[in-house]
């Protein structure tokens, strides 16, 4: 990963620099459309539904929604971080000297024990160069194994925590001279996440089932977690008009970047089981920057474990998407949360919104979902 | 649906009118490659993978193969069958006489427990026309509901053998005069399913991943039934140089067409409970001529119980998409039959082939997966 010193600077131009650099590796994965969905998310609630939420006793929104789906499940290893992984490897050969000093051989190193060592093993790989992964030993067999038999990733198994983690990360770092490319927190990653939000914008244009005349999205809203995806859409977005919003599960307080938004403060702790199990990290501090400082996201908002069961569920159903139960996270805002649905109908009216969603990955378990189903 | 006698010629210039007639009603559905299972495709079995099969003691089939996967379980109502009953009505809107003799308000009937239903009733409300579903008392709640609360459907039951059903079948459309649409058995549902495979040829032509150079796909696979989806995609290649195959479930019998083909007889009963229960159905009379008559079809070929299972999870976990046995038996036979392996490795060299999949449809109850995959 490049000294974040030396990166672009975090605009939209720099967005489309990213998207230059990622396309000879990366899927442009397809945006759908589903009727049945715009109209579930176009009927108002019934009372019984708001019952026992905070939204009991009121009128129901009636918002028009047409949704646009950017399937970043059907992403190259099955997620929107392929996108950061091979914007960060190649930024990398671009780095002055790098090569020259040995940067080749000695690879990269990051710690994780989901998509992003995945994604940054699949592209270190295809660079041919090497990859060490820490892992928790807890993460997952089927994981560990992809990670290293399919894409050659040297392994190292840490404790659990965040603390023991970066200290194992940072003695393999220290022993191999590997660069360290962290998930979220760095603006290569973040650009490059960006990615799918821009070629979102130009699909919505060109696609034949684009029937408003209009020429740009209303709105794009992505889950959010340590703020890379968030972010980086935010700036595809920059100066458009098209409004960016994050979605996050309230479990537990996995909504730490919503309370930091509307606190102006960052919350640096989380702790949550959430079932959207890819949304328990605090926001970073450079997405954050974007976010809150720049103001680039308009708004914040959370969802139950529940609605994000349903969300799933319909996805599955209707859509006929393999979605892990992060990437509906958005879609279940806008489906079922009153706040949301009260602004769309107010700011889109009678001619309403079409708004993007990011399905963000579909790399989940299945026998886990068989439980959800069964 | 307009009488037989006046339907367009079986030709691939019928395909493509008939592409305009319904492209303001269907999806163009995405075309999806993947790596892994283009690298997985192309591996020989190993010796133990061949044991308890046929091929066993042979040399494995090295064959080179490049999935283009035509995703119609993202289709209008889940499954390619929307687009024959989009063709069948409006070819019936452009039969001379039709509407003036009331056929607009007389409307539509078909008996169908499966995607067909859905696909008729679907296209029939789009063009406010009525439409009657006659159905087995046994078919799944859930069908019939969406049948009749979404489609609006008007819905009659029968019992569950053929014969009662047609029965009940004629008895609706004589008290309505209602125009009988059938599953397969018509040139216009014919046409309207060589749709697919129409679009997937310019879309490989079209596609960023085609790194070959090649204009033209070497060949396309689809899942064979009654036989539309195969007698049009045939229809759809005839002159283009694009060999195409049909695939059949071997359970019980359920590869009636493959038996026929090599027979050189139609097989007109079978009696399957393959858990592709999509493909349970004879081949109809029409779809023989195409295929086996007129010699558009290059072969046959069936796979067993397991490999249709392992094929679709491979799928699910692989591609993310949602889709049902039956869409899965050509990737099945392109994975798993070494007749079919040692045929592709001997025409396509080390060249290799691009295969064109067609994934069929995508609806199949979450509960029973759940059962599969626990």
């Amino acid at each position: 990963m490049a000294d974040p010193s030396t990166s672009p600077p975090l605009t939209r131009a720099s967005v489309q620099a990213a998207l230059k650099l990622i396309e000879p590796y990366v899927h442009k994965t397809p945006v759908l459309t589903n009727t049945s969905l715009n109209r579930l998310a176009s009927a108002p609630r019934t009372a019984a539904e708001l019952e026992g939420t905070e939204w009991a006793g009121q009128t129901p929104a009636k918002p028009v929604l047409r949704f646009w789906f950017k399937c970043e499940n059907l992403q190259k290893i099955g997620a929107f971080k392929a996108r950061g992984a091979f914007h960060a490897i190649e930024r990398l050969k671009l780095e002055p000297g790098w090569e020259e000093n040995g940067g080749r051989e000695r690879g990269v190193v990051t710690h994780s024990s989901g998509n992003h060592a995945q994604a940054l093993a699949f592209a270190a790989q295809t660079s041919r160069i090497p990859c060490h992964i820490i892992t928790p030993h807890s993460s997952s067999r089927a994981k560990i194994s992809a990670a290293r038999d399919t894409y050659g990733a040297h392994i190292t198994f840490s404790g659990p925590t965040h603390p023991e983690r970066q200290a194992v990360c940072d003695a393999v770092a220290a022993q191999t001279g590997a660069r360290f490319v962290p998930p979220y927190n760095h603006p290569d990653i973040i650009l490059g996440a960006g990615t799918a939000a821009l070629e979102l914008q130009a699909q919505f244009f060109a696609s034949p089932n684009n029937n408003s005349g209009r020429r740009r999205l209303n709105a794009i809203i992505t889950p959010c977690s340590g703020g890379g995806l968030l972010s980086g859409t935010a700036l595809s977005c920059e100066g458009t008009g098209i409004l960016v919003f994050g979605a996050e599960p309230s479990y537990q307080g996995a909504d730490d970047a919503r309370r930091g938004f509307y606190s102006g403060k960052r919350i640096e702790f989380v702790k949550s089981e959430t079932i959207a199990d890819g949304l328990r990290t605090p926001l970073g501090e450079i997405p954050w920057g974007v976010i809150y400082e720049r103001r680039l996201v308009k708004g914040m908002y959370s969802v139950g474990e529940e609605q994000i069961k349903a969300a799933m569920r319909l996805v599955w159903e209707r859509m006929k998407l393999v979605v892990e139960p992060s990437a509906v996270v958005g879609l279940a805002v806008a489906l079922y949360n009153e706040e949301f649905r009260r602004m769309v109908e107010v700011e889109g009216g009678e001619e309403g919104w079409d708004l993007g969603v990011v399905f963000s990955g579909g790399n989940v378990d299945l026998e886990k979902v068989a439980d959800l189903f069964a």
